[in-house]
């Protein structure tokens, strides 16, 4: 690596916290308001900027909220679908992936969880873009319970239903979570894998 | 009962089911644009109402919320709560509060369980009216999850957690279900029971 690449390298780092500090203040910003009630103006001011300035990175604030939710799909693709595809066992496989996916929420920020029903304020193909990328997702929870249900493992439950109800056991998280609750990240992790294992396993 | 008084009920069940009608609809608007997105003008139109007239039955936005809100958490003890505490056994109280959860969902409407999150646009005075209410039912799942517990039937899980998991996989039924899906009510009600009782019951 040159000297000019370690440079760029840097910028370009600097530019991706940039970018995740404003999509997390955003973010905050939309659970708060609500999407309807946050403007541009509101947004450059809560995160330092002049509307001209925030204009320079999103055109929109539609494009804002797509950004957020990409950045977010980005996110949970390369810290729980990556490493989770790279796990022969289903068993195995689903556990790690709901304890990566628990971890991300608090790694990455409750907010942003609780902004993606927002994205029916997208346009169609904008709307597209995101469900896909969630739809991709689902279909490797699916897969797992499917190679589950052919070593025999799976409880008699249906695949779709199964697959929807453990998703919403980690979203809810962002939902009810409270700092001030006296429950730890690591107690919910493990909470979590074992409320979800202990539903879908079959005991031999 | 006198003609007076059946004159009289009969209005009153005509008001009331006006006012589900206007909470209905105003549910749905509301989670279609979001609450800060809805305006007094949009609702009054969608309800086919002037302003003025639909003013003589709430005195705001806020209002409107909370009538809603406080009206989905009286149909839930009605229909859920009440007939669950008459059940002694807590393996079976805690079956028929989630069969009669679910089924209230397409009964009374899967918007306003999407509405919910929208509360914190209320005053924290009403915020804590509607809080209290929710937390009464949380806090019979988590004694009735604590009376399994004594009998030896709960699995090794924190009751708290828990009763979060089980209200998640019901409530985000309104944010996952799709009509065109395939999916029936009936097997939803059945999957939502089995998934969560298999999750928690000990396997003896």
């Amino acid at each position: 690596m040159t000297i000019a690449d370690t440079a760029k390298s840097k910028a370009t780092q600097e530019g991706q916290t940039r970018n995740e500090e404003i999509f997390q203040t955003a973010a905050e910003l939309m659970v708060q308001r609500g999407y309807a009630g946050t403007s541009m103006g509101d947004l450059a001011k809560a995160v330092g900027m002049t509307k001209a300035g925030l204009y320079h990175h999103i055109s929109s604030k539609q494009d804002m909220l797509l950004q957020i939710l990409l950045h977010a799909m980005e996110e949970l693709e390369s810290t729980v679908i990556e490493p989770a595809k790279r796990i022969a066992d289903p068993e195995e496989r689903l556990r790690e992936m709901i304890r990566l996916h628990v971890r991300g929420l608090f790694d990455h920020g409750l907010e942003t969880a609780l902004l993606f029903p927002e994205r029916r304020h997208l346009e169609p193909a904008q709307q597209q873009v995101v469900g896909q990328r969630i739809q991709s997702y689902r279909g490797l929870i699916r897969e797992t319970l499917r190679e589950l249900a052919d070593e025999g493992k799976l409880q008699d439950l249906d695949i779709n239903i199964t697959s929807s109800h453990i998703l919403q056991t980690i979203a809810g998280i962002a939902r009810w979570y409270r700092k001030d609750a006296g429950v730890t990240e690591a107690q919910l992790v493990e909470q979590t894998v074992n409320f979800n294992l202990f539903a879908i396993l079959k005991v031999s």
